[in-house]
């Protein structure tokens, strides 16, 4: 095994090196440094790839005598990724690299000057491609399942539209029966809260539930991240606006929670493949976790709410913690997927799964996807696109040519759900700590039944060993139905 | 020619990631993340050597066929780096890489206890290893030119005894001539400085001088350093004491002045090795001439000094530019390098370079060094160390297995001068530019004839081309009569 550690050891400094030049590159790089900056990240990148994929990995895998659990898992999980990375040959990835270089420029002008003609063109290149990687990536059923493997692995097209069509025929009725209760009014939120408070009361509750700021750090980005150089090194960033509360404190919150997904990986998996969260869906349960059904949960604020309101006496001093905790609930379907609230975000991922889809299979052409796109937002949330910036242009992610990626985003949300109430089945009164302001009991179960496995347990497996269940979408249905229901009664 | 500059963009790339992550450790690391930091950096730095003297270095050479005088030079520089890193065994560069490892912490416990003989042996060991070392590296007249040559190529020890000889034998009775005289009064160098008006007042001097912040930035680090990522990105760091100008003040001039060397080498050899300082003596001969030539001089300060009153008005509103100009240009032998004036700065590097080259051929045992020490800082400098944790163990560099760094120091302090009166001869009237705050035609003179060059040309080549002369004591001693007589005149 050794030789093969070893080996397996300087893939994953190159990519952890990689890591922090991108993460310098969004903090602190000055303007200047960004053409040699790409070619640095691309080196490191390719090399790790080229190493990956190389006869010397293969041989020493051939040659590895595990003599544990943890190194059969890495033989295992190294053998597929090697497998799957050389199925797809170079001069494809350089295409795919080649094109979203050029559609990301192109996305960004289109959406600045609201013009989908001049992305269409650019995002045609990439469905093409897309087609091309998912035949050399190779499915059982469709190509789209190539494609959501690379984010959500085993996954598949039909599991994955089964679930969410469960979730879209209960959850539009049920947008259109709490809008309009007169329960949301998100005013408080919206009033003086100085930056430098907001950092620090922000970190100040990450670290309350259990981010490591003696392995971790908080800087500023203009899109929040966390990322992580080693399980020992795990950061976030956070944007900050002056007048309102939302960005800084749940970005905060959720992505504490991913590091602190990455923060609990098995120390004994650091320096390998292991060594990193096992899918991009459950990355996502974990910043939900703490974002939503923690940080907008009434048992956390009956903790937090009073240091909430000494921290930003300007905005909070006359806001009942009752009016606080509506403010931070209220739903209010919009165009815009970033800033949508609990309820209505997993519709906004449903509609870019269908149509992501129907790309791959040509049910859907690019010219028609604006319209397709507004269509269905007016059918399942009631608001219709003004223009496209604010419609089908308003995502970076396929200009980056990631198709595939966006469903990973609402199996998070609906994971979170099914974990927490494994959670709250082990631990009896949860609620009662969290009042306390303690949240090790909850963080102690996530490590025990998540964190730790890093990627030698695939999503499903951690869920079924977990909550006794595969992905289920009742339990998050179930989840909002109480808690507005809840909210309403008030 | 291209195969061999991809080839070597390769190794350029993990050299500069492997300087980001360094910078970061410096900068921004949580503590814990330690560990998994220097392991990704040991990764990329070998990756980079094993690049270099692979066979495909030696054969992409062999097939070279320069076009250009650029490619000519980077054929020929590139060959004798990978001839020179293919002639020391690994198992050397591993050994040596170990006891400095060892020794590093050895010295720490031995400087913060004052105990010699818990550093000695390591030392030992690391003068056995550094005599290997030049063995395999090779040399003509001695070995310890073998181990100058590696920060200062085509230095020999007898031409740098020779030079330093000479600045000595004047150098030693000057300080005792101008010791006394009445004109030190670091007095109000020490008042009220608060920190963010000196980090403000120094970036803002380093900027007029001609620092780009479009290519670079300052964060703040226990030790101040500069490093490069690219010529499109130079970064200095720099500390702050509340009640103390100097350190962070003429500690950013100095990187500043590494740092603008960095950013005016020729960008068509980015991404090659040649994208580099020539030589660490003329390195420190471009930070040293900002930071004295330029920073410690009156004309900066006739220019300077009444921002600095309004940057400080707690500290300087009662001081004059007179007393002032004395204060930052006190001479105080001590016995501590790092705080040494400009005056005494060059006795403590001499000393060190004779031990150094005895340390070698055995002249001086080291259990002998402290005694050796202690007599030559009183017969030079006229002041004996108290304990040896400001004598022989004051720094950090042999601990490091760095013998041979030490002259480099003297060897910029001489070179700075001979560049700045071969810029005055050849630019009428530059103290009058600087009086009003213009440091571009100082900064063009540099540019064209010494931070284009990159490691096009050696450091000798460089100072024969622009000042007609090899390396010479004659102009730093005549620079310091000149400047100290008229001192002592005022």
């Amino acid at each position: 095994m050794e030789p093969l550690r070893s080996h397996l050891a300087r893939i994953t400094h190159l990519n952890q090196a990689a890591a922090v030049l991108e993460w310098d590159m969004e903090t602190y790089m000055p303007t200047g440094g960004a053409e040699a900056r790409s070619k640095q990240v691309a080196t490191l990148r390719s090399m790790a790839h080229e190493l990956l994929v190389s006869d010397e990995t293969a041989s020493l895998l051939d040659r590895a005598k595990p003599t544990s659990a943890i190194d059969e898992d890495l033989v295992r999980v190294v053998l597929k990724d090697a497998e799957k990375a050389s199925r797809v040959p170079s001069s494809l990835i350089a295409a795919l690299a080649e094109a979203s270089g050029r559609a990301k420029g192109a996305w960004q002008e289109a959406r600045s000057t609201n013009t989908f003609a001049l992305f269409a063109p650019h995002l045609e290149r990439i469905v093409d491609l897309s087609i091309q990687h998912a035949e050399a990536l190779g499915y059982t059923e469709q190509p789209y399942d190539a494609l959501l493997d690379q984010y959500e692995e085993g996954a598949t097209t039909q599991k994955v539209s089964d679930v969410f069509e469960e979730v879209r025929s209960q959850l539009v009725p049920f947008v259109k029966e709490i809008t309009g209760t007169g329960m949301s009014c998100e005013g408080p939120l919206h009033r003086e809260y100085p930056e430098a408070e907001q950092w620090a009361f922000g970190l100040r509750m990450a670290e309350r539930i259990g981010y490591d700021l003696d392995h971790g750090r908080q800087d500023r980005s203009a899109h929040p991240f966390s990322t992580s150089f080693s399980t020992t090194d795990v950061r976030i960033t956070t944007r900050l606006e002056e007048r309102f509360f939302n960005p800084a404190f749940f970005g905060t919150l959720h992505e504490a929670g991913h590091a602190i997904y990455e923060q609990g990986i098995d120390p004994a998996l650091e320096g390998t493949p292991l060594a990193d969260g096992t899918s991009l869906g459950m990355h996502e349960s974990q910043s939900r976790l703490w974002e939503n059904l923690i940080g907008r949960s009434l048992p956390f604020w009956e903790y937090a709410y009073p240091q909430a309101q000494k921290a930003f006496p300007l905005a909070l001093s006359d806001v009942s913690l009752d009016a606080f905790y509506r403010a931070i609930n209220s739903v209010s379907p919009s165009t815009i997927r970033v800033e949508a609230d609990e309820v209505t975000y997993n519709l906004h991922i449903m509609l870019r799964f269908e149509l992501e889809q129907k790309m791959i299979t040509g049910a859907v052409a690019v010219a028609d996807l604006p319209q397709e796109w507004n269509d269905r937002m007016e059918a399942w949330l009631g608001v219709r696109p003004l223009n496209d910036s604010e419609g089908v242009l308003q995502d970076i992610h396929w200009s980056l040519g990631a198709i595939g990626y966006f469903p990973t985003y609402a199996l998070g949300n609906l994971m979170s759900v099914q974990l927490f109430d494994a959670a709250k089945a082990a631990i009896p009164n949860l609620d009662e700590h969290f009042r306390a302001g303690d949240f090790s009991p909850l963080l102690g179960w996530l490590r025990t039944n998540v964190h730790q496995w890093g990627r030698r347990r695939t999503a499903s497996e951690i869920l079924v060993a977990a909550t006794g269940s595969d992905l289920d979408a009742t339990p998050w249905m179930t989840y909002l139905r109480r808690k507005y229901e809840a909210l309403v009664a008030r």
